[in-house]
């Protein structure tokens, strides 16, 4: 197996994700070294990684950045430049909502392999992408943990899934009622029973969307039908999700709820690294796990997202773009947690879909979707 | 992967895991062919399995046997000539107690694949089997829902196991007093809650002996210290046994408690078969899995099979056959439930082990140890 040290791109580095996967590699330096790091907005503190991982390529957003950026010797790359280089052997795209599909499909079409976190890329365009990462022998190495646990219960075996069982904590507002989550604020919605996230995957997460958009990526990812994929309500969050085989043999995978170990996992494949950073499971402390249905009705989200990846298309791009933007609005306050859910289905019922959409398709979709919420909202300030 | 038929013998056929092997067999007998037979006394049962599945080697014990199985077309063989017969591709050990010693030796002296059931042919001589079997080639294919969740854990993986977690049902005694225990009858011993068994291992699940002499058995199988085995209680028996990982990382295997499934996975590895007759999980159903500790007081035979396997020598093989007798006696109500532990401990206690004892060494000790039970409970009529 060696010890080779595997030179990483991470791109959305300031990001929740971002910041794990640089933990991991400070817990791990002797087997990783950061070569890229590409942020958004967050100046101050790429600035502060690009001092410790001293990175050799650079990608920030704001096109103001401050003149103390100048100063490091890094060059600077377009986001699919990065994701393409040859100095890089695995591209970890944690960037949220679209901003992930290009450099993804870059480094696919590079034969990189991607330790891929964000699930829009293959929401969005699952078909162009698992297609292109064939073709060019890449790996898509999955990052969330959920399709992690999916990812490790598989290897090895050498027949498909017959059955996935996504597991859902089932957020913070398992039992509230209509009423109760038409009043939900912004503030508490961001408040997860179990997993520390970003704002947009937290508020997904509290609508289930979250798990409707891992179904579609899973789907793509395993090579399953959306009808073969269940979720499962396990409010511990400990069983991270179960492979059910053809003979009726489940296997599952679990740990501590903590997004590093996911991380390392597709950083580290095929080995495992022992990190005494991550927390392991204690079975003197864990007396009950359980499970529950989801309910549909209350979390539409759901439901819209399941079909929407059924129907396939365009659908799930606007599904993607109009949740991308409705969660925004949310939680800028400028309408209610219920809305999320109403303004959505109301987009995916107006768009006019294409079949095998190209990229530009896709974006074009992912465009007008946008534009749409915002027409809907617009005189909506409430 | 093809559609090779493999051919079986199965020794121990009348016994209740050779009974489920059969039926495996039956319902993928486009698989699967039944080449050998070999049982015990039940010579009736072994009578209609003769006629069912027209094997060509036969075994059975009772030296008596009736004429009508003299009609047959098959030959007469040894346990052991079976067992490593050129026209056998897999071995099913589905005897029970020490009977598989001689015949697992001789299938994987002669590099047959072994399914093995049989937990006492690797707690005596774990080392000469395992030994002879890397010598020869031969694989080890566990039937113990337990080792067979371990190992379809470790599928695939490029590393060993960090941390070994068998699961136990508890047995039906999980909460009882040691009052209550010294009452117990053979009768409430043999109903155990959720696996159906033969009648010695049913025992020892009550005691907990059987969880002991699989953390022995696992020891072999995986190649893992006795101390990074634990054993924890989940009355459900839904997740079988699991496995931690380097990383933290952990992988369980479940399904719903029916030992065809384990029996049928170690025939048709490293494929998986689609068996309409085994019973599905049905998350709908399960709401709750619980895990408790084990309590090493009241159950002191899982006590004293740990230490008798860190100790190794010829001590696990005196366990064995002390607890094979004590339990006959049990069953035959000679002796009470709780002179079980307190009758093994004693025979362990003046054991003069032998390290890395022959396999004559091994059946000395065997003699040795159930010579010793009936010298302390010949007078003991109770």
């Amino acid at each position: 197996m060696g010890n080779t040290v595997k030179r990483l791109a991470v791109l959305g580095s300031t990001g929740s994700i971002g910041q794990q996967t640089l933990e991991v590699v400070r817990a791990l330096s002797h087997r990783f070294q950061v070569v890229g790091l590409a942020a958004g907005k967050n100046i101050d503190l790429l600035a502060k990684q690009i001092n410790e991982f001293k990175p050799r390529f650079v990608y920030y957003q704001d096109k103001k950045a401050p003149a103390r950026l100048a100063d490091a010797e890094y060059e600077l790359l377009s986001l699919e430049d990065i994701a393409s280089h040859p100095q890089v052997d695995i591209v970890v795209i944690a960037t949220s909502g679209k901003s992930g599909l290009t450099p993804t499909l870059a480094a696919v079409k590079a034969g990189k392999n991607v330790a891929l976190a964000n699930k829009e890329s293959l929401v969005m365009a699952g078909e162009i992408i698992t297609n292109e990462a064939k073709l060019n022998a890449a790996q898509i190495l999955p990052v969330d943990s959920e399709h992690s646990a999916i990812w490790q219960c598989l290897i090895g075996e050498t027949q498909p899934a017959a059955q996935l069982v996504l597991t859902a904590s089932g957020g913070p507002f398992r039992y509230y009622s209509p009423a109760e989550l038409y009043n939900v604020t912004a503030r508490q919605a961001l408040r997860h029973p179990s997993w520390q996230m970003g704002r947009k995957v937290t508020i997904d997460s509290a609508t289930l969307m979250n798990k409707g958009l891992e179904i579609i990526e899973a789907h793509w990812l395993f090579d399953i039908p959306i009808d073969n994929i269940r979720v499962l309500i396990h409010p511990q969050s400990i069983i991270h999700s179960m492979v059910e085989f053809i003979d009726g043999s489940i296997k599952a995978q679990l740990s501590h709820p903590d997004m590093r170990l996911p991380i390392q996992y597709a950083l580290s494949y095929p080995e495992r690294l022992p990190n005494p950073q991550l927390p392991r499971l204690d079975w003197n402390n864990i007396k009950n796990l359980t499970f529950e249905q989801p309910d549909f009705d209350t979390f539409p989200c759901l439901k819209l997202a399941i079909e929407a990846g059924k129907k396939g298309e365009t659908y799930p791009a606007v599904l993607c773009a109009a949740d991308e933007i409705v969660v925004e609005l949310f939680l800028s306050q400028r309408i209610k947690f219920t809305d999320i859910a109403r303004l959505v289905e109301q987009i995916l019922e107006e768009h006019e879909a294409i079949a095998h959409p190209t990229l530009e398709e896709i974006i074009a979709a992912d465009v007008w979707a946008r534009e749409k919420v915002m027409q809907l909202t617009s005189g909506d300030n409430r």
